[in-house]
């Protein structure tokens, strides 16, 4: 099998197929018909064995997060799905592997109503970079939006995905729930959900890829303001209150949760929107002036966070 | 240097200012504004170390390359260069290193109007993944319009690159020329300057990555019709004719120059067009109803192609 009949086979239909795809994958580039009241949002993300996912992780998985990590990211601005292309870097060409690989890769377009539209395959280390683009009818969430006084929401369980790779890497032993939190760190799933909802809403939003404290860092520079957090209001999985080690929530990263702030007067609005859908999400401190606290609890005992930080490459 | 810091000082500022880019580097995605009557043009292409180009390959060179075979792409299908993000996995971050590349990939992206506008930096094997988008207000020039008749244009020669590498790889003595044929293959030039004018009158058109052979059998896949070409007629350098070694130039692989289908009615316009902008174009053969034939002259001597192939990852 050469490049080219892999590509066809493998990739040449993945996600349904859209009326502003001119031209998808076969041609030097794709073909894309814009809207004319839609700014268009563009994202890349790449993932590479041994250092985004432990050489364990199942070509399905792969795939899964690969495109998930990027659909974050479109969530984060407000943004509707589109078109994406992906750059496959593979040590050689296994037809098993690229079969889970592609109909993963599939099963998670379909669902977003994003197209592969073209990119490239290549033989070497194993990576996958995907490039994906949404459309965007209002404004975007940006970062730098949030206000004194609006309240801060993440949207879902942290620290399941942090947990996890621990384990695997037996730093911790592995408990009941190790296969939830692999799942976790495995098939992250896009608030998408979450964010058609909350961006006519919220003065700021971003993803949670490389922990609580150091996203949360990005929307207080880019707002110049401060916030407070309450530990006992972060949802997370009971073996940490267990274990006492917060840095896999506060730190911990992989969590593709939305964290978003909302201005006092929507937060019923923004509630009850989400509660129709059955969506809960979580207030967990405010914006204030300046400075980052963490407290324990409503009894504003505070916890030292200066030892917690963001993942970062090159750190 | 960590991750954000590395991504402020050398690639917040790449490329000029466009207004387009309503949101570059900085948030959890870019945000562009399209125009009305233009459609998008988008590819993505992966560079990594020993894959792609040899380790001594310097960083202002694997910049320049990262960029320019994405620029090729969109010069092949007619499109007007604006934004591209950039995936760098890095082993270790060198500021050396990264000075030079930035510095080159914001001369080149400058000079052809293109803005960085996101992407990602990670630690991992030397791998460089580009995502241009173009825009394009006429059609696209695709690989399928070619018709019987029609002849068949190269813009410059070919064989150098491979050349170069055949030197490097220690396959074959390097002479005189060494250092302008591994010009050809560290510092490709795309063809932006002949796809502006040629757009406006090729029926097909594709960028030589793969080598001329195998990147016309997609054309002529494409546009279901055959060829005949005149080898006296390909420019190539003269050592290739001196060691009659002729795979350098039909199968090499890494020229960047475009290929190009004219109606014979267009001809004489086309070539005063270019000519006007000091460019010269080769006519090598014509396009026939099937087959492809290779003559070494007007004498109609055939050559045997059968083991000329063009470059394939799992071939």
């Amino acid at each position: 099998m050469n490049e080219f009949s892999l590509i066809k086979q493998y990739f040449t239909q993945c996600g349904e197929s859209r009326d502003d795809v001119l031209l998808g994958i076969g041609d030097d580039a794709a073909l894309l018909q814009t809207q004319p009241n839609s700014s268009l949002v563009m994202t890349m993300d790449t993932l590479i064995e041994e250092v985004h996912f432990p050489s364990s992780t199942s070509a399905a998985d792969i795939a899964h997060k690969a495109l998930a990590v990027n659909l974050s990211d479109l969530a984060a601005m407000g943004a509707t799905p589109a078109w994406f292309l992906l750059s496959l870097s593979l040590p050689h060409s296994n037809e098993d592997w690229l079969s889970s690989f592609s109909q993963s890769l599939a099963r998670q377009a379909t669902q977003y109503g994003i197209k592969l539209i073209g990119g490239d395959t290549c033989k070497g280390p194993l990576s996958i970079t995907i490039q994906a683009t949404g459309m965007l009818e209002n404004k975007a969430v940006l970062r730098s939006g949030a206000q004194l006084g609006d309240h801060i929401f993440v949207s879902g369980t942290l620290g399941a995905a942090a947990l996890a790779l621990a384990m695997l890497q037996n730093k911790l032993d592995k408990n009941d729930d190790f296969e939830s939190f692999q799942q976790a760190l495995n098939l992250p799933q896009p608030r998408l959900d979450v964010s058609q909802i909350v961006k006519h809403y919220a003065t700021a939003m971003i993803d949670l890829s490389d922990g609580l404290l150091g996203d949360l860092e990005h929307i207080l520079k880019a707002s110049d303001c401060g916030a407070e957090l309450f530990l006992d209001r972060i949802p997370m999985p009971n073996l940490i209150h267990q274990i006492k080690d917060y840095h896999y929530v506060l730190s911990g990263g992989d969590d593709y949760e939305l964290c978003f702030t909302v201005p006092e007067r929507y937060i019923k609005e923004v509630k009850q929107s989400l509660l129709a859908q059955k969506i809960a999400v979580f207030d967990i401190g405010n914006i204030t002036q300046s400075g980052l606290t963490l407290y324990k609890g409503n009894d504003k005992q505070t916890m030292d966070i200066s030892t917690h930080q963001g993942f970062q490459h090159f750190g």
